[in-house]
């Protein structure tokens, strides 16, 4: 059978990895998709030739326009990133009847309703598992793994750079502007940080999060939303003296009076397993009314594995 | 549409929780599923009514093989466990056309090579989620989720029972025999334990991670089994004082050698998040090379929630 014909927009640190990934695991992927799956066109205005192998087998442009429209492939996979043209390209490809994976989680969290209703009317499938906690497959657990559970809530570390920062608070008793610093200084955390240090990045993927777990819109506008920039070294100190961490949580909830969502610094018993997620790890717990708790833990993103220590 | 109807086989604390779940989620489960599910005959020698919602829609026999060979029923579920029966029922099950649907770790680990090929020459699935790890989704993320990484390895606490021993000896400083008295006298423990306390319940479970794993046959009698009956009070302790804790672990790895199973008490850093996997609970830790360590953790069984504290 012929490969799927995959066309990728970004070739940036994630775009980059996936290449290599799809590249080297190319044998084990189509073992277990039945067919092989092969990036045939990229878009990228420049990237690193150096970290990305088998480039001389993909159609390379600079209009990612020409990728969405070209009829050969069958795949979209947007790795540009914000709002536009991500948006319009997204749609395009919609429009020209093609699956789009997006790792976007901005892109969702604000246009997704919009974007799912189009892609429900051309009858083709958009698949953003990477938007929310990186490599954890926590979209297809809530989804498919547990379809038989109404979810309760759910509540998860869900941004790397911010938790990052909070260890090296507590355990090396640093300051949080020192801290966040060195990791622009080292090229870890955006030049602007605002949208991890503020919660707009956790609460991005907390709309997701909510929308799955409850089947309820895309609700960004909805989500309370603090950051961490507040929090000092002595309010560590302080809650580490008292058996707790300091943990910046996102959390969607049912209540009485609906779903409630929420991203906010919270203090939690030491012994509670998401209080020992260290680093840039992600964490998301899911309560079940079946199941009961479960945890989904790993690296919250590509780029941030480099921070793994 | 007509909803899919579903023969359950047994009626026990998994069984009845089963009849409960599907009952009391019946619209969400539609909802996901895109079609009402609905168990419409069942197969107990006893079972006790008062636990369990809904029996009176139920076409209830003390003889399973009616259910397996009923036409009106397209899928199975098989919660008797052990090897006979179970194993005749679902190959009986496969050969008149049905899906089917197991938790039973011990029928999988070493007869699911025989089940599964009988079932790919029928066009059914065999579909068996809950026989490791209960209800977490750890099948489908290693088989789906993880789809685009090799796994390099996976190790997990994969029996509820022996995890809740060796916590309770940690936490109060008790004896294994002790604890293990106390687990059966009131019920939480079988009255014969050797599946639990020697490993082999973890070995089955291992033995179906590793066969999803690497994409290799199940292998049990390749797998080298250690229990935590030598286990005793002062190693606990000295871990402890060493910054360790004793866990039981079952590891499945590649090595240049080929597919490495083994399931024994290991020493786990304290800092490290499995270590602080206690009680009943269980998690697998699966190490994607794309992903790198990934960990999932929850209950480890519908009938050991009991020991949730």
């Amino acid at each position: 059978m012929e490969a799927v014909k995959v066309g990728l927009l970004g070739l940036g640190t994630v775009g980059g990895g996936t290449v290599n990934v799809l590249g080297r695991n190319a044998q084990e992927i189509a073992r277990r998709a039945g067919r092989d799956i092969r990036i045939t066109h990229a878009a990228a205005r420049e990237y690193n030739a150096e970290d990305i192998n088998g480039l001389d087998q993909i159609v390379i442009t600079d209009d990612a326009f020409e990728v969405v429209n070209n009829p050969e492939v069958e795949i979209i996979i947007e790795l540009i990133g914000g709002y536009s043209p991500a948006l319009e390209l997204v749609m395009q490809a919609i429009e020209n009847g093609k699956h789009v994976i997006t790792a976007n989680k901005a892109l969702i969290a604000l246009h997704g309703n919009e974007i799912f209703a189009a892609a429900r009317k051309k009858g083709v499938t958009v698949a953003f598992e990477a938007a929310v906690a990186g490599g954890i497959p926590i979209i297809k657990a809530m989804r498919e793994g547990l379809s038989a559970n109404r979810i309760e809530w759910a509540a998860g570390i869900i941004n790397g750079t911010g938790n990052f920062i909070l260890t090296e608070m507590k355990d090396k008793g640093r300051d949080f502007a020192d801290v966040l610093a060195e990791a622009q200084a080292l090229g870890y955390a955006e030049a602007d940080p605002t949208f991890d240090v503020e919660g707009i990045d956790a609460a991005h993927k907390l709309t997701i999060i909510g929308s799955i777990a409850f089947g309820i819109p895309l609700q960004f506008d909805k989500t309370f939303t603090e950051g961490i920039g507040g929090i000092d070294r002595q309010d560590v100190t302080y809650a580490d003296e008292f058996g707790y961490r300091i943990k910046h949580l996102g959390i969607a909830r049912k209540t009485d009076k609906g779903i409630e969502m929420r991203v906010h610094p919270t203090l939690i018993p030491e012994r509670r397993l998401i209080a020992n997620v260290d680093g840039v790890m992600n964490a998301v717990l899911v309560k079940g009314d079946a199941v009961g708790p479960t945890l989904y833990y790993g690296a919250g993103a590509g780029d941030e594995r480099r921070l793994l220590r």
